[in-house]
């Protein structure tokens, strides 16, 4: 018996269902009219007090140059307003519009349906170790005790 | 108490371990003067008999435009040459140079080494339900059974 087959591909195992994740996501908000990265970043902006450009990269984990791009869509999609952030002169406020507020409901609605829909085809003990499996492995890379 | 600290929010442990993931092995390959791309298609390659060109794709869950251009640059560093596959005229076959087997025995020691190191810090039965887990999401993702 080969190595390899006593190994858990467990790096394959979050990258292709993440992957399956992401196409369901465009797939369902292409029937809406919207793009995931979009409906990501809706979810992300604080509903009444917006959010400041420079804490949503690091809050999604996207470059800042791709965000950016977003956000210009955003905007002339009459999604998304700029203000001057009263806390930090060097960065601005990410506010949503009416239009933006609708649609931040219709992507946090489709988050939501999917996450409870997996959690009633699952056991609490199930999604109590998956909770600890991935902590570990998250814990492992984020304290570098692999590589 | 808000709907949303009920739910379990396995889309983005999904998308974050797989970023996090990711991020590791960029930094590992970066050390070893790789990317991460470039290792992953070269552990998709069969190590004797090369592999379709059509196949690499669908199997490694890359689109072909990202794959011709990766495919391109592994040429030109010596990593991989292509030959008339004698089953399909349409595709190429993908074969690994002597200098390409070496880069792809280091980038399976890496990925390797991470799955075994995961599995260390694991119980039997936790790793068995994270694979029911998995296997559960991506049924009911592929059997559109949500959306």
């Amino acid at each position: 018996m080969k190595e390899r087959n006593k190994t858990v591909p467990f790096d394959y195992m979050y990258r292709s269902t993440w992957q399956l994740i992401s196409k369901m996501y465009n797939e369902e908000a292409l029937k809406r009219d919207s793009i995931m990265t979009i409906g990501f970043v809706l979810v992300n902006i604080h509903y009444k007090n917006g959010t400041p450009s420079t804490a949503l990269g690091p809050k999604m984990g996207i470059e800042a140059t791709s965000l950016s791009r977003t956000l210009k869509k955003m905007e002339a999609l009459d999604l998304i307003y700029k203000e001057a952030n009263p806390e930090d002169g060097r960065s601005v406020l990410i506010k949503l519009t009416e239009k933006g507020k609708e649609q931040r409901e219709i992507s946090k609605q489709i988050v939501l349906q999917f996450n409870q829909e997996v959690a009633q085809n699952l056991t609490s003990k199930q999604i109590e170790t998956f909770i600890e499996v991935t902590e570990t492995i998250q814990e492992l890379i984020q304290d570098k005790l692999i590589f």
